[in-house]
């Protein structure tokens, strides 16, 4: 994309003057515009070292209101960054809806300084382009409106240009981390230097992710005037688009999904769900027993889980009144409690419903070495805002595939992922929901919304067994528990975890 | 404070379990009442290493419902946290309403470790207590019960414990920095075995910051259950006590307030706006010629600034159409974009709003190295709150000295602070109105909320001269622009700003 780039366009400076003069008041106009429709943007700018980003970048947020947008600056990786897949930490800096986020330097030059200069694994640097393409295309998806710019200067500008710069003693790249520093006595830095070698890279990135929902805008940047008055024109010209695309026709998913349709669905008889077997029973003293033995073995698992700097997210979903709380606290009972979080899921509130709904999630997994259980979970998608019509159709059944996605982002760095989905009969909720509502200490778990979820029970079954066969990846597997008797399903959970643990750190 | 306590108390299994289940339930209960009442509880744990904290904690949490609070466990510093100063992070972890917040080691672990095992200062430590007795404090006074514990064993306790924690592997304090690891090659951990030297330290903090709106309870945790069983009824006498007295009766500050009767104020002729000369005017060329030689100076210190990883916050303040944004703007036209900030402030959202309102500027500070400049602040509070009610008297009086606390705490770390009040006559406000409103591409700028600020100038003026007089400290100065000439205002800003680098970094 690199190659037939004009760099020798230029603009007068009476010109470029008078343009900033319109556009500085229609780029403002169209923020107001945006902001009322409830329309996000993303700006991401990448470019060569010296391509005079700073400046391009300046002069393209002083006409915008700063109530309108978040500036985030790349920095390099700090240690706690090391700890969670870098992607997530971007998921979590999009913009709530009206606002435009504007990243200076973003997940792609993270992505090249992790995966190329560090690592030197052009595999491991297509794997995250391609998870950088889904992260993108579910917030597109969502709504968002993705405008990524790469500024291009010659090698022979840049050498002068560094020169220049090394002269007025300007820091490059700003390092706030300690861990950088000295160690390897600047040397970190030389790739700013090596153009020729990473030409192919920068080239290899754009091709990968110039994509329609999130395209590239090449900017000429050997002359700065030039440069600011493309990617003024150009934002201006992308939003005012979408604009009246928002204000004519309804908005037009990304990507079509096929077989949605109801009756491709599984029948019911013969589902996952039937086949599982709710008469078991365990007497109390072998329960006992058990329930001792594991969580004798998780407290020295979880120190080798921290020690090997491994996640662990445990995802629990089930009926009302399966015995979730119950199951849990068997589960942490003899845990270091700096080791774990329990992460309790509710509808939600106005800062999270202004964003994609994984969003909430991304900063809540685990950090290396930590367990994260998630009482109800991102499944919400689903199964409540499904069965409830909380989110359009388009919108559930898209969420499949993002579910997965994100779930195979976390799994790619180390993760071990649990899921239970808690099975009980309905005559087994309902015996319960009369013992809580009849117990003084117990009634307040009792809400109006039990019930009414308990009317919809058939078309919530549809939407689990649905959910079950959807999203059991390799490395991501739903494990259905008996949970009638609640000794035999704490057991399970307690063993299954167990057994994770002890499959994946090898003793 | 540890000196008489008989650490030979026990209880016997049989006790312990009966009074557990009767507190679990009464714990419950009292959580769901205290979330009803919208109070917020905060639980600090500190205590000896190998004191049992995790389990008696882990007992203390099981029985509350997961929804309502939050769980913090300690870490040890990591690069990015020494960039601020740490309190502001434990002040960002403050609940929301209704909301408990548990802390497992907390500011006072951080202080012991930063202040005296590293610096071996205990005039900094003893400076850095009297900061946390002002947060507590602030908390205090806004509705937040505090309740501290420190667990308590004999020195051959610990000793016998830390032998047993050896043998089976598991790790004192969790490590989860790099920058931690191996640089010392584990002797950072050494401090944990030296209970002589640390007995007159722990003394000395429990005494300083054993305050009525926050007290210490002494735990004695030799044996583990007698412990668990003393903070779950010491935690649920005080909560149901707190609860008692909301009921009961309208909530009492902590401190009294004097001196706040309107009669002492300063009469309003003679007041520091008075002798505001807003007359001065320049002309067109002399402005470009400084603005252009203050900006390239800027430019220039702005590096040298983050080089020295100092701070600086620039807040502004003024009348409606004085000229904020554009004084901004020419203060950031030539600025690095990685380097500054403008952090615009509206009214605060409902999250904002559950917290105490300096809640939200804490995460906003800078890091060492940049600037960030507020547009409006957290003066907002003695002014548009004061004016509009939306505070009581006693809130926003109280605030002055709040608001002094926090700016110290941040000078503390060698931030550099600016406050600007831009000065305008009213005449030139309505003229200035009037333009905007005549002015298609601005007439967005002028709301009804600009006009009700106008017609209550008075009562705002009022609240400026005693803004101005109450918060100008010795570190945090406030400076006075004359603004009915953009142009000087402009100049006035950039000079200062550029004075005050140049002498903080001492060319």
């Amino acid at each position: 994309m690199l190659e037939n780039v004009d760099l020798s366009l230029t603009v007068k400076n009476s010109e470029y003057k008078e343009s900033m003069k319109i556009l500085e008041v229609k780029l403002g106009a169209l923020q107001r515009k945006a902001c009322e429709l409830k329309i996000s943007v993303i700006f991401v700018f990448e470019g060569w070292h010296a391509s005079g980003m700073g400046e391009d970048v300046n002069n393209f947020i002083l006409p915008l209101d700063p109530r309108g947008y978040d500036f985030y600056s790349m920095k390099l990786e700090c240690c706690e960054d090391a700890l969670k897949p870098f992607l997530l930490h971007f998921w979590t800096l999009a913009p709530i809806r009206g606002k435009i986020a504007i990243f200076d330097r973003s997940w792609y030059s993270r992505a090249i300084i992790k995966h190329f200069r560090k690592e030197k694994s052009r595999e491991k640097l297509g794997r995250c382009l391609e998870e950088i393409n889904w992260l993108e295309r579910q917030l597109s998806d969502d709504g968002y409106l993705i405008l990524k710019f790469f500024l291009h200067i010659s090698k022979k500008e840049q050498e002068d240009r560094l020169k220049e710069i090394k002269k007025k003693g300007i820091p490059l790249i700003l390092n706030e981390c300690e861990k950088n520093n000295g160690k390897e006595n600047g040397k970190e830095f030389d790739f700013i230097y090596e153009y020729d070698e990473y030409l192919p890279i920068v080239e290899k990135v754009l091709e990968k992710t110039d994509v329609p929902y999130a395209p590239w805008t090449i900017v000429e940047a050997n002359d700065e005037k030039f440069a600011t008055l493309k990617i003024i024109t150009t934002a201006a010209q992308v939003i005012e688009k979408y604009i009246e695309q928002e204000t004519l026709t309804p908005r037009q998913q990304t990507i079509e999904y096929l077989d949605t349709s109801i009756s491709k669905l599984p029948k019911l008889n013969g589902s996952i769900l039937d086949k599982v077997d709710l008469s078991k029973t365990i007497i109390y003293k072998e329960y006992e027993d058990s329930k001792k033995l594991f969580q004798q073995k998780l407290e020295i698992l979880q120190y080798e889980l921290f020690r090997r700097k491994r996640f662990m997210i445990i995802v629990f979903e089930g009926w009302d009144a399966a015995g979730k709380g119950g199951d849990i606290h068997r589960l942490v009972e003899e845990l270091d409690t700096r080791l774990y979080r329990v992460v309790p899921v509710g509808p939600p509130n106005d800062t999270e419903k202004a964003h994609q709904y994984l969003w909430r999630f991304c900063e809540r997994m685990p950090e290396a070495g930590h367990i994260t259980i998630f009482d109800r979970s991102w499944y919400g998608r689903v199964l409540v805002e499904s069965v409830e019509g909380l989110c359009s159709e388009v919108e559930w059944r898209r969420a499949y595939r993002e579910i997965n996605e994100l779930e195979n982002i976390i799994t790619g760095t180390g993760t071990i992922i649990l899921k239970f989905w808690l099975q009980i009969d309905k005559d087994t909720q309902l015996e319960r929901f009369k013992d809580r509502q009849n117990d003084p200490d117990k009634s307040w778990k009792i809400t109006v919304d039990d019930w009414r979820n308990r009317s919809k029970w058939n078309e919530y079954r549809i939407a689990v067994v649905e959910m079950l066969q959807r999203t059991s990846t390799k490395n991501a597997q739903w494990t259905v528990v008996e949970s009638d008797d609640k000794y035999i399903s704490r057991i399970k959970i307690l063993k299954t975890v167990t057994e994770a643990l002890e499959k994946e750190l090898g003793e």
